[in-house]
Formats: C-alpha cells, structure tokens, sequence
C-alpha cells in the first residue's frame, strides 16, 4: 500500500500548490511540465518534461488519474488519453467548458442559468447590429485560449468597432453585452465522480486591468445573492460533469447575477482557502479527482483576504524583499518560484482576522512591501 | 534572485513537514537522508543519500544554511563542518543539550530552572544510595540517544534495581526521582540568531507508553502555569542559544513545572500548529533558521487536538482505510509516508473546534478509523 499517482498536465502555480496539498494526503504527484524549472516542477520529484501534445499518452499511462494544471490541452490529444483507458478528471468534455467559450454560454443558456447576453459574429458589421439590441458598450472576446484579460476588449462606441475588430484577429468572436458590474463573484464547487459535491463561501473577486488582484471572503453581499450564487455554483458543476475543484466567475449588476467564466480546476479565486478554509481548494482538488470523501469547505475566520503579487514595473525581484515582507504580522506569504516579470503573477498573500477591511489591509501591506513599495499612489 | 538552499540532516517526517512549509516561503530545500525512501525524500526534489559521519562536510559546502530533522549527529562530524565555515543552525553547542541529558540537567539546574532532582551514577550501588534521599520509585536514564520512551526505564523497588540497571546496559546512568506527574506539557520556542524569540501557546501532552500520542491547545492548566511554563522556555531557549525551533517537555506535579527533555528542532508536541497556529512551526523554524522575522505564533481557534497516528498491532497499513478517515468533518489527515510497522509513528490527525472535548473526539475518530477500529478497547 502506498499513495496513488495523480498525474497533472502542466506544472504552474496551481500544480505547485496541490503539490503542498498533497504531501499530508501521501499522495504521489507526477508533472507533466514543459520546462523543468516550472513552478511545480521546483518542488516536485517527480517531472516529465513534454508537451501534452507529445507526451500525454505515455504520461497517463503511469498515472492512477490525470488532472489539469490549466485547460490549454489539445482536445484530440486527450480524447486519444482517454481512448487508451487512462483516467482524466476532469473529463475532455467537461475542460470544453472552460475552452470554448461559445459552447459554455450556449450549454448554460439552454440550462436556464443566467448569462450576458451574447453571440457569435462573424464580422464587425454583424457585431454592430448586436449592438443595436444591447446598447454600447459591447464586449467582443475570442471564444477560446483568453484569460486574464487577454483575448477580451471593450468597444465603447461604435466608432471604435472596425479599429477593436482588426486587433482581435481571428474572426468568429463572441460578442456580449458589457454588464454593468457592481461587484464581481466567484463560487468554488468541488464535485466527486458520483456527483456529490461541496460549495465554498462566494467570494468577492476584485479586478484591475481584466486581471484578479484581490479576494474577499465573506463576499460582502446580501444573503439572498450568496444563495443564488451558490445554488447557480451547483448548477454549473453538475451541468460540467466536474470533478476536482470547478471555479464560476459571476457578474453582479446589483440586481442580476451572471456567468462569466468557468474555469474546471482549482482557481486563483480559491487561494484563500488555504488558510481560510477548513480544507484548502487544493486538498479537496485531489479528494474529488481520486473520488475521496470531501472535505468540509467552511471558513475557518470571520474575515479573510487574499491578494495577488504581481511582477513590479521596475522589473525587480520581490523575492529581494521577503524578509520585509514576512514582518507583517498574520500575512501568509505565497511565492510561486517564478522569474519577476512586470504584471506576472508571482505569488499571492493572504490574511486572516475579525475585520473585513483590516484583514485586507494587512494583506496589501505585505503585497505593497513585497513589490518594493508605492509605484502608483 | 532565488530561495536560499536550506540543507537538512535527515529526511523523515519533521523534514517532510518542513518541506511542505518551505514551498510557500520559495526556500529551496537539499536533504541528506539515509535512505531514498525515507519520508521527506520521497517529497523533494533534492536529495543526497549519505551519512552525516561521510557526507555532511561536503553536503554544507553546497547550502546557505544547515538544521536538523534529528539531532542524532556526531559532535565530531559537525564541529568539522562547522570548522569549514558552514553554518548550521543551530550550532553543534546547542545540539548537545539535546544529545547530552546529563550536561543538560547540569547546565539547567546551575541557571536556576527548576529540573528533577538527578545524578550521575556508575552503578546500581550508587543509585540506590540516591533512591535513599528522593525516595522510590527512581528514574535510570541513558545519558545519550534515547527518545520516545527508548533509554528510559522506572525502578519501582530496591528490589528491582540491579535487573533493570543490568538492562540497561553502558554505565554510567542518569538517575532521576519519579516525578509524581499531573500533568506533562510542552513549550515551543523559535529563535533566532539575534535572540529575538516567540512563544507558542502551551501544550498538553499526553504519553502512552512512553511515547507521545496525544496534543491539547490550550493545555488545560492554570493561567500561572501557562505564564510560567513560556517563561521557562525562553530562558532554556536563550541558555541553549537555540536558532529555529526548540520544544521543552516540561512535568506538572500540580505545584512544580520541571524541566523534562529538550528538543532543538520542530517536535511532535508542535504539530498541531500547521492548522492551529498562525505560523506553524515548520515556517517558523525555516524563519529563524534563515534569520527573517519570526511568524505570528497565536493559536487560530478555541481548541486544537492533535492526536498521533501509530502503526497498528496487527501491522496493516493505515492508508488502505484512508478514504473512510478522510470522512470525518474537520479533521486534517497527515500521512508521513512510511511503512507501516506495529507502533511506529506513521502520522497524525488534527482537529480545531470550539469545544475541547468534541475536538479531540474528532481526531480521536479520525486515527481509529486509520487505524483499522478499536484493538484495545
């Protein structure tokens, strides 16, 4: 007897993170990395360097399951995994989801769960005539491979349609209408094979730039819009087919709540709960893809804040200024071992306490000392 | 820029922990383990296999700093690495008052702390003569090398004294007066090299068999005891001039605290806090090893129970029932890794609640269910 192998396609911060997770569960990781200094592949024994593309096939081969450090794998090569018997959690057809983007909004409408409204255009003029129906702004967005911002713009008016439409390449695109955002969510699902599953606390998810930078548990919202956001959580998983941690980004107008992203493994919006949760989105990552009971999901504090470390403008190395950092007291510092670059994600910080703004204040702090003091204010 | 390479001497299970804590912080550990195999090889990437006595000059020359999972080091082999210019943390004058219990007893007693009443003694003759001042039963004790019960052995009677010295084989001895225990606690330090020191909360021990099984927060005792016993733990923390983390095993006789064993590295009694604690102490070890500021040392909830995890009678492995112990709420499972074998320390279970009692009844539940139900009772 001894641990499983959970095999994981790519080797960033997410990988990194389930590799600490996985140490008290005695479970065996084995990366498929593409480079060995890869995040994960840092503190990983266990690396393969290859591409899915090349490698997958033989990778899972060795594996007791297989999961996704991130949903850019071909779906051919992992129909050919799954041909040769091999395990993958979550399933091909559950990763379309969080690859395509038109079939994610297309399946979600059909289930009655609310969506911006949307659709397909093949060229700028059918874009305006969208525009007609919603109103300016638009949203156009390539249906696949964008996170983080990238792969989205915002039209403002239509003037701007024909210069927005040649930056984006690739036709067909989406387009949306812009929702007016009064706060953004997120709701974690971890969801076993047989369909159980368990909800984390909503999370209020702050953006700058198109990029995730702040997260705020509780999510600062009516009780009312927590259950819908939850209950809509649940829809999401069970309509996926998830397995493992399932993310769903959620637009809030106030009165409305919608979909945006569905992302099919653990997500940046879950790093709090590594400290504040009773079980880490990490750990439960793992329950659910080796078809483990579940573990309890519930907040460990009264207020926690997570926030993103970002790569300075400086080009400086916050890795310089740890031990600064590492002073503020009750901030739990997350370095993904990966070369400072401005505007990459290098690591994240996360605080617990009693008061919602305190707590976040902490975690800025430390953020603020780790990326070499005030650049922008 | 880059984590600073933190070498350890032994790869089982405080390495392993310690690896786990290391991932966050980006400190990139080198491990010199007997075997493989061991516990925290099988979790790092970087592992030389040797013995200290063969390997550690040439393992020290490649790390910015060199701790211990064990203190089972030849003095010889370290004051030659030491002599290279190496820096071991802590240094090989405070590993003897973990290697050395009668220079411990001696150092301690000649500071004031209050320790049992003791003796060097070359053979039964002279500790009978000692039993005559502190009464029977009295402890026999080898001076070096023993933990977990091993090296230890209760005379109850004059009768019974010349067997059990004969067991116990190399004079001289230590021998101690049996403390008429209330209650055993234990206090954990960390340090580092300027002396600024942290106190973790006091913790309740409970022993069966010599060994350890058993880890309560807060520790059930009076408020002056609490006071008192952190005292005792940085004053032995500042004698030692302990770096990183020291454990203090104290005895409770109701009245007196009574130094019992030190420990220069992270201790079972400090397991609990990787859930229970702000900073658990395998960060902050990494911490006052690498001289950075100490982590907030506060316990995270009401109550915390940590309870350890031994190798059944029957000698089956714990990890064919994992999946039934991961389904008890709130209670996080450690498994370190290593062959079962009836007795042996194969992991532990840590719960936090708000009631003490119903905590400990969940990590309790948790090992009988790890360990294949109720054998003893």
């Amino acid at each position: 007897v001894s641990g499983p192998i959970v095999g994981i396609v790519g080797a960033g911060q997410l990988a990194r993170m389930t590799a600490q997770a996985a140490i008290p569960l005695d479970v065996r990781l084995r990366l498929l990395a593409a480079d060995p200094a890869d995040s994960a592949a840092q503190v990983c024994p266990d690396v393969t360097v290859g591409t899915p593309a090349e490698a997958l096939v033989d990778f899972a081969a060795t594996c007791d399951v297989v999961t996704f450090d991130h949903e850019l794998v071909d779906p051919v090569a992992l129909a050919t995994a799954l041909g040769d018997g091999r395990v993958l959690r979550p399933s091909p057809a559950a990763l379309r989801f969080a690859q395509d983007k038109d079939y994610q909004r297309a399946a979600f409408a059909a289930a009655g769960l609310p969506v911006p409204a949307h659709a397909m255009v093949v060229d700028a003029e059918a874009a305006a005539q969208f525009a007609v129906g919603v109103g300016w702004p638009i949203v156009l967005k390539s249906p696949r491979g964008g996170y983080d911002g990238r792969g989205v713009a915002v039209v403002e008016r239509s003037e701007d349609l024909d210069a927005v439409w040649a930056r984006m390449g690739d036709a067909p695109l989406l387009v949306e209408e812009r929702v007016p955002i009064v706060a953004e969510f997120a709701v974690l699902v971890v969801r076993r094979p047989s369909g159980h599953s368990a909800v984390y606390p909503v999370v209020q998810t702050v953006q700058s730039d198109g990029i995730c930078t702040e997260m705020l548990v509780p999510a600062g919202v009516p009780p009312d819009v927590v259950r819908e956001a939850e209950e809509v959580g649940r829809t999401v998983a069970d309509i996926v087919e998830a397995v493992g941690v399932l993310a769903v980004e959620l637009f809030w107008d106030g009165d409305r709540i919608l979909v945006n992203e569905v992302a099919t493994r653990p997500h940046n919006s879950g790093h709090w709960t590594i400290e504040g949760a009773v079980t880490s989105q990490f750990a439960n990552h793992l329950r659910g893809v080796l078809d483990w009971p579940l573990g309890d999901t519930a907040r460990t504090a009264a207020a926690v804040a997570t926030v993103n470390l970002l790569g300075p403008p400086d080009g400086s190395d916050p890795r310089a200024r740890r031990a600064d950092a590492l002073a503020v007291p009750g901030a739990a510092v997350h370095l993904y071992g990966k070369a400072a670059r401005a505007g990459r994600k290098l690591g994240h910080v996360t605080a617990v306490g009693d008061d919602p703004l305190e707590t976040l204040a902490r975690a800025r702090r430390c953020v603020q000392l780790l990326e070499g003091g005030s650049f922008d204010d």
